[in-house]
């Protein structure tokens, strides 16, 4: 019987979970080159809740979503190391690609980004236009992680994975952090922060942001049916994969399952998670076009989309809902905002 | 041969013009009620114009549009009257109509709207909405004046001037002080403002506040080109008139003379006035939504228009752009952003 292998061996060791010193430290490297978005409160929304709504725009984000601030948190860690490392890889549907081509045009890496050939076009020339080098797969087909690790063996250069890494979700904390300075500012106590969820990076920095400075934060996630991976495993307790050939117009909420570093974090924070239609993405985009004047992608509007259809119930309380990003080909927002 | 009539037969004597007083008395009012709207920054709209540019998004005030400040500063001044009038009347292609119909909700007037039979499906559906009832009128024909004025009459409700009222003017004004307050909190002294114009309430407001406040701004207008009344009145030390027949895609921004009681104020503080032709506004719309992810309207766009045309120099220098309004129609808007 041939011994168990040590873990190491089988696959390296899961990095540590950031804790709130990484999440105060990584908003000290962001300051001047992330925005600090606003908390924005509008009348008519608190009305049609019923309860106080307090809309964190991320898609007010430089690169227009929240994947600069843990990008480049990642990527002005590496930038001190010795020796420098040659490059950075990344593999994303869009949002971390231009958060790292961004990331790493400011802090002098060349970067190569493994994007789906059906990424959005928008998403595709502002990640060209950052100065990255394009590499295209087909998402049903060839593996992203497989060929963003063979690019980043063959150019010596390091994958910036898109959550699961305690620097990537240290950044996306520091939207939690600003969250709770921002609620303060206008007298707001939240009861609950909804937040858009993939892999679960932005739900598991704001998770522990929020809950460390707020008692009782509620801490919910939001993704697409079908795709509600976080929300199956947070019920049943470990980290369950979405049943394959599943499809949904949110781009930017794909992954497969949650993050093996993301999970344990959540799971230990979150209150829950939400499921939401495409038609409710759809609905919740519209009344931002109409109501909120804010420009929100399918997967950027799916937490005011669990609000607004009622899934979560913020009668006579104060929700924080995240919309996480903006970049959304003008033919599809269209179809969206026009029905 | 006659006497000559006293001026006040031949027409009510001019109000005075708000003073600086007015304007933080109108803040006070506003407290509570109107969004401090935020100022925002992007990196990419600084590298674009190669300055800093700094984009106050009044699109996110209450009602869409920063006509509500100056209604509800109004409005909550006629309600402390003795006796108090019966209801409010106001004319209004649309934002002022929002804006008035809201601030009467708030304050308990009834309100009757007078609007253009063609104004947008968004502006009259929301002014309906707030509880107004609404009369229309075709642009093209009838006088809005004169049938407002005699439904005032009749209801002995007070009319609600757009433009040419102190109070009016002293609401709009609080936009520039929180301009000032919102860009000394981020380091920034702001070389210029450039404002949507139409009848010059804002401009006028803002002007008001900002040059008490920042010593050498300069002050500019910006109009649809057919109807820049403003800048061609500003330029010849006169009120001039549009030439009747032009379209504009900016239908918020077609008074067709400057204001009396507004163009003292901006011939007075205004550095000068750019018109920006429909192919430039609609650019605007549409970098509004790729890059700036707000939902501007064609007449909320003409500021940043005139910035991104090159109308406006904004190279080495700080400019504030005034994004007025985001009340359009799904159709109007998407075929400016999709093109």
């Amino acid at each position: 019987m041939d011994p168990v292998p040590p873990a190491s061996a089988a696959s390296p060791a899961p990095a540590p979970a950031p804790d709130f010193a990484a999440i105060e430290t990584a908003a000290t490297r962001l300051a001047g080159h992330a925005v600090i978005t606003p908390l924005l409160e509008y009348h008519e929304l608190n009305a049609h809740v019923g309860g106080r709504v307090l809309v964190k725009a991320e898609t007010l984000q430089r690169t227009g979503s929240f994947k600069f601030r843990g990008a480049f948190n990642k990527l002005s860690r590496l930038a001190a190391q010795q020796p420098r490392p040659r490059g950075v890889v990344a593999y994303s549907s869009g949002n971390h690609a231009q958060g790292v081509a961004m990331a790493a045009r400011l802090t002098g890496f060349p970067a190569v980004i493994v994007m789906p050939a059906d990424s959005p076009v928008i998403k595709v020339e502002r990640t060209r236009a950052s100065g990255a080098e394009i590499v295209q797969y087909d998402r049903f087909g060839e593996s992203r992680e497989a060929i963003a690790e063979r690019i980043a063996r063959e150019r010596d250069a390091v994958l910036v994975r898109p959550y699961d890494d305690p620097d990537i979700i240290a950044g996306q904390g520091t939207v939690g952090l600003e969250i709770v300075h921002q609620a303060r500012a206008v007298d707001a106590t939240p009861d609950a922060v909804i937040v858009p969820c993939s892999g679960g990076g932005l739900a598991a920095g704001i998770g522990l942001a929020m809950t460390r400075l707020l008692a009782g934060i509620r801490l919910y996630t939001a993704e697409p049916a079908g795709f509600d991976d976080m929300a199956r495993s947070l019920a049943a307790g470990r980290r369950l994969r979405n049943e394959p050939g599943s499809r949904s117009i949110c781009d930017s909420l794909m992954a497969a399952e949650p993050g093996e570093l993301t999970f344990p974090i959540n799971a230990r924070l979150a209150a829950g998670g939400y499921a939401v239609s495409d038609a409710e993405v759809t609905a919740a985009m519209a009344y931002a076009f109409r109501e909120l004047k804010l420009v929100v992608e399918p997967g950027g509007a799916a937490a005011l989309a669990a609000l607004l259809a009622g899934r979560h119930d913020g009668r006579g309380r104060t929700t924080v809902v995240v919309c996480s990003g903006g970049n959304v080909d003008p033919r599809t927002y269209c179809a969206a905002v026009v029905g």
